[in-house]
């Protein structure tokens, strides 16, 4: 099961898709918009990316799902590229933004959604960010919110049962052995390689890049506070304890596995740094307001099933998917740690890069 | 009713989808192929497209529908600007083929069918294209096959039962009062303006665009050979009888006509020539070997629902759908004339223009 595309957030803008279930996600552009004004303001290089006539100026979003949280990025990026040419030129570009996910996203959602007062043309682009998806030199900013914590594809060895990282009776590396652990960081070192090797191509010598990334804190895990993780841990159990009552296959948990990897600061700045394309602007870690979204357990389990929903009903097929999440909502109202925001202690790291001069 | 974009080609892959049923429009293709590979090779001109360095050569098909006609022609274009280029300079651009076509449209069958081993990178634009759509300047050769045929709407005046082109009931403006025609004819010119003026913003100058315009050889109706329009008359007819029998309403059908407008040569180089952007390169009727795919009454009429039962279902409702296709496959197999292709007068105009400097 490489699952390489062949999953997506949910789509459509019925009860359980993304787009009704991301207010932790919109927090995160909230939380990014004044730093994010803030660099283009004073880090867009007006002339250097505009050296001999004014061109188009192309934004992309990686990993935009049906757009719901895009359409507000976009805008703040846009009036924010505009204000800085007002500022310096007297020639304001033409925008075009490129809205890419995987190819089994809902781009007939997004298509649809897009604001009709917006301010760019709009193009959708399908595919796999950690490769290649636009002609080289093409793009003048890229941004990508909440989308790098998704990895390529479940790590081999976690998969194979001959390994010693093999993943048995659980789904992701939270409380697993430390090959399953190092399986996962090896694979998340390569894959953000590979997404900023990418962008590198794609990208104007000066172009900005915004990551929004979804991280934990530290590698520990502590039973004071959760994350994500903790989260998909507990998901997990589910399984587990369906494939005791015999509702799902045993081998079937085995076989399965999340590919969702949390990075930490220190971890994802290292990683950048061996990559010699792009210069660190700015790196903090942001206050996300969406956090207290969240508050029942109903909106946490379903907050979790419009994000997963696509994977888990490929593995385990559709028909067990209701009683899978209404195990996991009593698992979240029975465990107060997780309606307590305060005790929330995933992290949003926010990085602003620019695409050195080749 | 506008319906401005609120229909497309039928989506999916399923017995009635665009995808299956569009083996006339695929002839079409090919039947232009050597036409376009030695207009790109004569006409294409890479020096002043690429003045000053290699950027992306961006093509955009308007008009896509779900891309499986689509493929095959951006094949041809970018294979043949390679071809020109290795004969001409020693780079090679990156591609970028901009798949158009309405917000209706089913983009998510278009990404999941684009070849893998295609040599361009895809993205796809939704929205009406007699409205601007890509930033300015920033395309290299337009193309647009089988589409130019639908108008952005139905006239006001035809749908208005206090103008003397009130088209009481009928569905087009076959053997309709000349109001009537006038109405789609005035509405047809100033649609392929519309485009016109749109593609001459987005073109670079000395870009290429391709029109493939479905098309009939004269405005004259006559009963011993038959155009698209007949089908449009004979499909009418069964609305008809549906309303007399009660299955839908009267009224229906008086406000029901379908967006659709056959031109002939000399209207259409009318049209284009007031246009001021674009220089006639090439201008001729094509053969299309497509015509001999449709042999059985049923192959027809799927074809005619395959593009036009999204209109249909939005103003009739889905429930009388397979009734009205029923009703209209038996008075095809009743009517000889609709099934010897020899008798099918229908014709596609192929343009090459090239966009003025300006």
């Amino acid at each position: 099961m490489p699952l390489l595309g062949l999953y997506a957030m949910n789509g459509g803008e019925g009860p359980n898709s993304y787009a009704q279930n991301s207010s932790y996600q919109r927090g995160v552009v909230d939380a990014a918009k004044p730093i994010i004004e803030e660099e283009i303001a004073t880090k867009l290089d007006v002339g250097h990316v505009f050296s001999t006539h004014v061109k188009p100026f192309r934004i992309a979003d990686f990993g935009c799902s049906t757009g719901h949280n895009s359409f507000p990025a976009m805008q703040i990026i846009t009036e924010s590229v505009q204000k800085k040419f007002r500022s310096e030129t007297s020639q304001i570009p033409d925008f075009q933004v490129l809205f890419n996910d995987q190819v089994f996203n809902d781009f007939n959602t997004l298509f649809r959604s897009i604001p009709p007062q917006k301010n760019y043309h709009a193009a959708a682009v399908a595919g796999s960010f950690h490769e290649r998806l636009l002609p080289k030199a093409s793009l003048d900013f890229a941004y990508c919110s909440c989308a790098l914590n998704w990895i390529s594809e479940v790590p081999k060895a976690v998969r194979d049962d001959t390994s010693p990282a093999w993943n048995k009776g659980r789904v992701h590396y939270t409380g697993a052995v430390q090959e399953v652990f190092e399986a996962y960081s090896n694979r998340y070192a390569n894959d953000i390689g590979s997404f900023l090797e990418a962008r590198a191509e794609e990208l104007v010598s000066g172009g900005l890049m915004t990551l929004l990334v979804p991280a934990a804190p530290c590698f520990e895990h502590s039973e004071t506070f959760y994350t994500t993780q903790s989260e998909l841990e507990l998901i997990g159990s589910c399984l587990v304890d369906m494939a005791k009552k015999g509702l799902i296959g045993e081998e079937k948990v085995d076989t399965f596995n999340f590919p969702l990897y949390f990075t930490i600061p220190q971890e994802l700045k290292a990683i950048i740094e061996r990559s010699n394309s792009f210069s660190i602007e700015r790196m903090e870690i942001l206050n996300n307001p969406g956090k207290c979204t969240l508050r029942s357990a109903d909106a946490r389990a379903t907050y979790l099933r419009a994000t997963c929903e696509g994977l888990l009903k490929n593995h385990f097929g559709s028909e067990v998917m209701d009683e899978l999440f209404d195990r996991y909502t009593k698992k979240i109202a029975a465990s107060p740690l997780f309606l307590d925001p305060d005790n929330e202690k995933s992290i949003i790291i926010l990085v602003i890069l620019k695409r050195k001069a080749e």
